[in-house]
């Protein structure tokens, strides 16, 4: 008997995360519920979802699971996360008395938001949009005379805000740029910061200092908004800046004045709403490079998720913990804070 | 006594490379010639010219020096190009000959080009600059939908056509995105390659397997024109195609083509002729990135020729061979096939 | 009022654990008990245990914690094991649904433990002790004379048995050393070996292939002697063998055997018994190198332990989840098979 | 018409430095002169030599080739010493005003040579030859008790004195070990040195600070002794000290002293005559280790002699310059020191 599992991605579609190759693999180690209907956006209905959950080891999805549904569900060993963000619509408290993990598939995003991250970074600091439009509409400058705003990255001081899977995801991208990458985070300790190869310093060393700035903290109760007007004026004139977790750890509107004043050179791919006001000020910032939510939203990211649940299964299934996907953790799980997904 | 150093670096600016310190370096090492003109950007006269060279140790700058110059110039030990070109106006079989150093300092461009190399890159792969295009006019896509055209640059397969001091430097920045780069350069031996952690391959292997190309191969009286419409034929179907040497390597009328057909996804930084015929249809090209030859011309570029210099000196003060200029050699420096620089 | 935290490290001392500024940073985020007689060996007594646990937030040492006693301490929040391995004496199944963590000092090994790992594979790649002892004797013979016996440890191919704290700390140090570095672990999703730039195998693949093999993998219920003498005999003959972790996991008679007759080149750092029987073959296995236990128990390894206590009772204090010991797991714990520690 | 190659190795045997394919390559590239007797310990004669010459285009060896010889070669391009040092049995000034490269195998050493110092180093730092004389005497101690002289190399500050192949090699493998890795020499600028990710210092930064030394410096006329008892005393109690390059360029008399007081953890690969005085003190000092010039002699460095010429000597067929084997330099080719091999 395969252990049961409740298929319940949506928002996320399933053949978007599973290619025929891994679903196969998925259903030689579980049974999936609901049966041949899964293949659509819809949600299992609530009497289907109640129906499931007795005989149910594995949940993929953000299904409702409060204390009285997981009651019902004694087998239940792991909730797959595929949004990449936890709800409060679990009881956390029962899950982790009752050892059932609660993951996430948000790993899957690390490379490509750090790939896109270095490429704002350079796009910023070498002006390549700006460049590559002048060219196209036939007003660019050659040499010294197109490079009036152009500069090294590697001359710059860089520092990372965060140091979760994205942060150190970038750091690995970074290292050929800097030998002294700064890093901040207050929920790591100084060790492994250094044993990453980055130098753990304050967030106020770090936005006085670095002239290359990236910002991968994740919005929780605790840090929204922590990069307000004050922070941003401690950093350097003429400063990178590039925001790629999530608006709300920043003031946005004091953000976009630096951007459109020209104190930062700003990059950002978050935004406190998208879609984001046509009329907003920022769309003018000349040196700015504007991204629209378009970091981790790749294919390759999708198919990721399915192959990270197939690992992290075979893991459960010999009886070890799964270790592929993120695992939420007891003491923060409720403190995050962030928007869900509308679709894919 | 200081050794004279004949200064004729025009079309470079003389403050330019030599920032202040780094000029009263050199000032302590050497004795400038001709006197305080020289921060001007005219060359001295010939009769100047004549008139120096017999006491002269160093010249610095792209002086015609003919044989019969030479001859009058029994101290000379070295030659620093400052244009990172070497060109037909000197006799280098009388130099090597006369164990008289031919020097560049191109290599201050390598990390520069290479910083762009990398930006066009993730540019291409990620559509940063159309994408910012797009939102800056209020037309942004978000989240998957804007990233149609995206993919990971580390889910590519890389290689580098050229192995020299670009090759090398954009090695460095690419070993994050991948365990198997290919290199092909028939200059270098294999085991270099390897010893650098790339993998050597012929020109044909690249060419049919890499799917992100970069072309950093200086052009030869060997191999203008190698990367023909049969070659570029030869790569598959959307790789990236990012050309920073000289356009000169390919056929260029070629490479459009696959530009503008979007068979390649193409960033160039470097130009049949500047300024480029502005009616080109290359300039419509909407998946490709476009530089007007950027890539090596920044400020710290030319502030690293002065400080690279005044290294050499030093150790040709002391006796010692030069070593972080580059070193033309014998077999190959007639075989250079580049265009002056126009200015800066 | 700080924490209360019960101190019960023996057979470890905590003056060993502790350095001078390190106890005081502790003593400054709880409060130890019981008091001043702390720095001894001695256990408090079940009495002093009994009384103190009530109150308690954390625990230092390997204390006695059946179900009866957790259900008399309501704040505990961690269990911080020193000695590096777990035992039953715990009811881990009620800490593990009570939200407390069950934490091991053992990452402070890592390090030490990959450095003479490296030294010993280097000391049997090169004959390094035979050398020396040869030299002391008067019997030295020079170069190729003397390396008869010797080769590259780049030359060979590296496997390494066991991806936890020790399997990464050793391909850290042995990245230089090869491209294609081997591993083999049942527990770790090959997507995490890969990531860490390895090339993940079976381990039929790994001891058929790899002639400079190291064996890192942690004892459990599952894995007793897995290295038994058909496996032994699927090893190259004059491959390097390194073992680091348990003897457990070996067939120690038939890994002797390969010593004492040549076929492999051994190097133990373990032993089924200590002190071992002083009359063992082993001891005369010329090309063996051989080390009683030393691998982590540096004194620097021992102060490191208070330190990664101190950073994790940071994060917890601060309603964090601690990151610097490691976390035992829910389905792995009361695998594991290790012995006591008898003393330091 | 292939061109003539004088064959005159000696004291290397051709056998050795050419396996067989790989002689099979350099035939089909050059025609071997003398013939068939080629693969021999002897010499060609001084006729033989004299008859060759006039037609040789490469020489593999140490011939003597004074300027009435060399005008009798006018197609020579290349005198290859597959010795690894240089003799003053050559008029090297003629050969850089005829465009001859003078050539070296040096650096097939270099990779055996730094994982020997890494090799000593460690054995040091871990006392590993000591335990493993114990335990093979039945005298081990475990654990804690017998690491009373062991520490980490990564804890300790590592410096390089030279940075020449060796000392390139030798930073390489020791990276993971430590992020500020000092290295001095006065040939190097310290852009290069910066460049590899080391830090540049003058000697007495080194010798103060640095608790790890590595000396793979090369012995000049310049720097004959140049660690001599004054410099020793400035480094740290209980420093490790690694000498590899060459006995001369220490006072060595003064090194075995801090051997024998154990003020220093002295390895060393050389020594000032081979074989070493069978009674000198040195034998007896306990934490050394002593190694009889082992380092380069192995056969795999033999074997890639034989690759680097096949590979040199093809570039040069084609055109190019030489880049495989190390070039003499025209400053500094007569200041070099060494002694001649003996044998092999």
């Amino acid at each position: 008997m395969k252990p049961i599992t409740l298929l319940d991605p949506s928002p996320r579609e399933v053949k978007l995360m599973f290619q025929p190759g891994v679903l196969e693999q998925l259903q030689e180690m579980v049974e999936l519920r609901p049966g041949p209907e899964m293949h659509t956006y819809q949600h299992p209905t609530p009497e289907e979802v109640d129906a499931i959950l007795p005989e149910t080891t594995y949940v993929i999805g953000q299904t409702d699971l409060p204390r009285e549904r997981l009651e019902t569900a004694p087998r239940l060993k792991a909730i797959i996360n595929v949004e990449g963000n936890f709800f409060p619509n679990i009881d956390y408290e029962y899950c982790f008395s009752h050892h059932i993990h609660v993951l996430s598939v948000s790993p899957v995003f690390a490379r490509a938001v750090a790939e896109l991250g270095l490429g704002l970074a350079l796009s910023l600091a070498r002006q390549i949009p700006q460049a590559d439009a002048a060219f196209k509409r036939g007003r660019e400058r050659y040499g010294l005379d197109g490079n009036q705003n152009a500069d090294l990255l590697s001359a710059r001081s860089i520092g990372i805000v965060g140091f979760g899977d994205l942060g150190k995801a970038l750091l690995k991208l970074l290292h050929p740029f800097g030998r002294e990458i700064q890093v901040f985070d207050p929920w790591v300790p100084a060790r492994a910061i250094q044993a990453a190869g980055a130098v753990p310093v304050t967030l106020e060393e770090l936005l006085t200092t670095s002239t290359a700035i990236f910002v991968v903290a994740a919005v929780t109760s605790d840090n929204q908004g922590f990069l307000d007007r004050a922070a941003l004026e401690m950093i350097q004139q003429d400063a990178l800046f590039v925001l790629l977790s999530r608006a709300g750890v920043v003031d946005f509107e004091a953000l976009a004045d630096t951007a459109i004043s020209g104190a930062l050179r700003v990059a950002t791919d978050v935004w406190p709403e998208e879609p984001f006001d046509p009329k907003h000020a920022i769309r003018r910032a000349e040196s700015a490079v504007l991204s629209a939510h378009r970091a981790g939203a790749l294919y390759s990211c999708f198919y990721e998720m399915g192959e990270r649940i197939v690992e992290d299964i075979a893991l459960m299934n010999n009886g070890l913990p799964p270790s592929s996907c993120k695992r939420a953790e007891y003491e923060t799980v409720t403190r995050m804070r962030s928007r869900p997904v509308q679709r894919s």
